[in-house]
């Protein structure tokens, strides 16, 4: 346990005591770093450019919070200056917002500035980085960001089952000082921080293989290097959107704020979207995903993230592609 | 995953349809049966004789629930007719009862008879059988239960990771008729339902490695088959008790209520709770478990549960603790 939540800090770039692995996947931790902080009555603003800003939508309406959105269309990101226009509007207890939007493949520059500016209006910030952890630099600490989290299964490369969450001291306070008992026993994190500080105070049964699995994974993250790591999925994404632009499938999302471990090339006209994916997946053993919602049949997504972000498998997928157009 | 299903109906000797397994442990389950089904105001009444029954209280209180409580001993076990004696004091919607408390080692007796008395007074029973569910029977369409959960690590011998959860058609009627969002989306059935349904529409990603292992553990108790399995754990369980008896350390919970799974002997004076237990690890590679709340220091703990029924870890328990007392 202490070997796990050492490497998460790592990952995480934070010393945050309060860095844990949550025993569910990405949405269990997504949903203790909102009902862990809200009240019923709470004012909530949620930025929304993908279908992840819609799901922190629906889950902190849930605890009773009063939901404000900012909305930009998928695929776009936000600006600190649009986003302080906003939390200046009323007494934001908590923003939250996407770092790495696995819908769209875009991802959220200037956080810092972003957090900066949450702290002037008196609300913590809540990051999302579930696709942008150990593939893209999240720098918690220098970043000032107040709660994160992620999943194992994406730039970590561990199976699915787990989701590291890590809390600073001002969202700690924010816990310490509830009215209420946190409405979500399984992710009250004012009962498992006794389980995972000194006392290891039984709370739940924890997914024994799953740390085990996940003290693993951090450990060849550990070993590779976070930069070594970082640098890795930025020269394969390259050689990914270099070759996509060659086949005429340019990348979606301006290169400014493009996400290296999930890329989203446009559709042209003429390409039939899940006859050419099954074709992948049939001949080559390559899975690659669709669009959804607005971006449905408009896009791909394709995913190189921790051990897949590999030169071999972006030539594989560009020859197949190549073949099948 | 519908392997997973149709399987989880076999050992929840159920038809239910809506049979999963929920993605976390023990607990996550417990909590999926209580707020699916509870809103803001609803009463509840829970049948309290160990820390299980507490866990539930708590939890129901934290869906807004109005929650009364019936109390009895630790280790002691209700009879249908003081249940129903509650249940007519108002129009509960629901409550819950703990069928093999894992704190006490006490198997509630009449579930059936017990769950007859909900209907007649309209609320639902939801029946905890984390202890129960694979080592002795659970008959969840015979006894007219409407929601139960389990763990997989106890007697299915499962790694943990996922917890199974089957609703009936009278619960499956009282979510699909509420007034709001159920309040807490990881587990929010409704969704749930779409995903383990034919639809197979996304919800949250699935901890894929815990269900085809849970896939395995199933398809042994299959393989097994219910009748021979209880058998088994009744025949271990009672060479035990016999071999406690001879050395003075007789069962706490009477014979009639006695779980075969999870025994629990009383200390008699002189015997250094702790101490025995620490050698039992060190010297003999057995772990058992202490009490807690108030039969700390008094019992031990000891699962004989799904592979770990067997005669040699019986006769070595034994052996090893005639050596040590």
């Amino acid at each position: 346990m202490g070997d796990v939540q050492a490497l998460l800090r790592y990952v995480f770039q934070t010393e945050n005591q309060l860095t844990i692995p949550v025993s569910g996947t990405g949405s269990a931790a997504m949903e203790a770093a909102l009902c862990n902080f809200i009240e019923p009555g709470d004012d909530v603003l949620i930025a929304v450019n993908g279908y992840f800003g819609e799901r922190l939508v629906d889950m902190a309406g849930r605890y009773g919070a009063q939901v404000d959105r900012i909305d930009r269309p998928w695929g776009e990101v936000f600006t600190p200056e649009e986003i302080e226009a906003n939390l200046k509007q009323k007494s934001y207890k908590l923003m939250a917002i996407v770092h790495a939007e696995t819908s769209t493949g875009a991802l959220q520059p200037q956080v810092a500035e972003i957090a900066a500016a949450a702290h002037r209006h008196g609300a913590l910030l809540v990051l999302d980085t579930v696709t942008s952890l150990g593939g893209v630099p999240v720098e918690i600490d220098a970043w000032g960001v107040d709660v994160a989290y992620s999943g194992t299964q994406k730039a970590l490369s561990c199976p699915p089952g787990l989701s590291p969450l890590t809390i600073g001291a001002r969202a700690r306070e924010v816990l310490d000082n509830r009215k209420t008992k946190v409405a979500n026993w399984y992710l009250d994190m004012s009962l498992l921080t006794k389980y995972w500080g000194s006392e290891r105070t039984y709370h739940h049964t924890a997914p024994i293989n799953m740390n085990y699995a996940l003290r693993e994974a951090l450990r060849i993250v550990d070993e590779e290097g976070l930069e070594a790591r970082f640098a890795r999925h930025r020269t394969f994404a390259e050689l990914l959107w270099q070759g996509l632009e060659d086949l005429g499938l340019p990348p979606r999302v301006p290169i400014e704020y493009r996400l290296p471990t999930l890329t989203t090339p446009q559709l042209p006209e003429g390409v039939e979207d899940a006859t050419v994916r099954k074709q992948l997946l049939s001949e080559y053993n390559i899975e690659i995903a669709g669009g959804f919602g607005p971006l449905a049949g408009k896009i791909w997504r394709i995913g190189l993230m921790g051990y897949s972000s590999r030169k071999e498998n972006v030539t594989l997928l560009l020859a197949a592609l190549k073949e099948l157009l």
